[in-house]
């Protein structure tokens, strides 16, 4: 006996959610069923909305309902961009409250085995924008595994025959972390980018 | 700055699914975000056949669309019984075709801090179930945690002032573990329940 199309449907649709497997999908499949139907309504209203409401920044990639609360916030400092691979990256970002600048999401990073191409992660149209706003720094918050080294090099290499600055946010330790449950890796460049007490963060490396 | 109103709307209905917290509900919203309308279309027709299709069966718990396939069933045993906890495990149980009776769906186990009593998770449903099938035997099925274990010989006393016998899935070694890998209780059960090798399965305990 096989469970029933709706729930084969259900699943199937988690299924396409990252993160979600066969497993995970059939067991949330059937707490849907489980929830009242207040709640999938507003869960039906909420992926609807997500398809009529929710607009893409054709400048910077983030997600809005009215007009992009970066881009056309005159305050932002438009020579600046920092390069992010989701949304929520920048969130977090503006959560810290230490940069003033405007964004660029990528769709993800550079993988030759995944067909992710500078074209289809939008480095091009990241040239463009950083083109026609005369950036004079690009700033990479990328992830630290091996395609978003290789996505970095790459868009630093682009961007240094263009003359355009291109930094990266600074590796470290995690302020309050405590030194012995650190990888080695983020130690070595501690010491690497290790900085002056009197410069208040100036770089060594 | 905030996610948008519809991406927070998102992220509190996956996480109203179990297992679902604050970080992973975000993630999953920002993922339907990418998904393609013509997935997010399937998405939103799931949840809303998971509201106008589906139906539980108001002797047995169990879902379905046209019609119970286990009560309905004039070729099962219906003075067997099994219990069980989530509809999930009746699939599993069909699939290993060993049982031809019939199935009683509980809403949980048995949890006072949870504030699921004898009568909200269906046990007085099931003892109804039982007289209107003119039940000989009642079969547990339930989870081996405490909660499972209080369910199951709440039950078992309950069913035994009626003269029904209520009996238990076997515990024991899975089929294909290898020895060193099982938990203690598990190897206990399994020699406390250890059967003859000529009665083919006969329990000795």
């Amino acid at each position: 006996m096989e469970p029933i199309k709706t729930i084969l449907a259900l699943a199937d649709a988690y299924k396409k959610l990252p993160g979600i497997g066969p497993k995970t999908a059939e067991r949330l499949a059937y707490a849907t069923l489980r929830m009242s139907p207040e709640d999938r309504e507003l869960f039906i209203q909420a992926i609807q909305d997500s398809m009529d409401k929710v607009k893409r920044c054709p400048h910077c990639g983030f997600y809005f309902e009215e007009s992009c609360p970066l881009c056309a916030d005159p305050s932002r400092d438009h020579h600046q961009i920092m390069v992010v691979c989701d949304s929520k990256d920048i969130i977090a970002i503006e959560k810290a409250k230490g940069y003033g600048g405007i964004y660029f999401v990528l769709d993800g990073t550079l993988s030759p085995l995944r067909n992710k191409t500078p074209e289809s992660i939008g480095i091009l149209r990241l040239l463009k924008e950083a083109e026609e706003n005369g950036a004079s720094e690009i700033i990479l918050a990328l992830p630290t595994d091996l395609d978003g080294e290789t996505t970095a090099l790459y868009i630093a290499d682009l961007f240094a025959k263009k003359g355009i600055k291109v930094t990266r946010l600074a590796y470290g330790i995690p302020v309050g972390t405590n030194l012995e449950y650190l990888d080695n890796l983020t130690i070595a460049q501690s010491i690497r980018h290790r900085t002056d007490m009197d410069k208040g963060g100036q770089d060594n490396g």
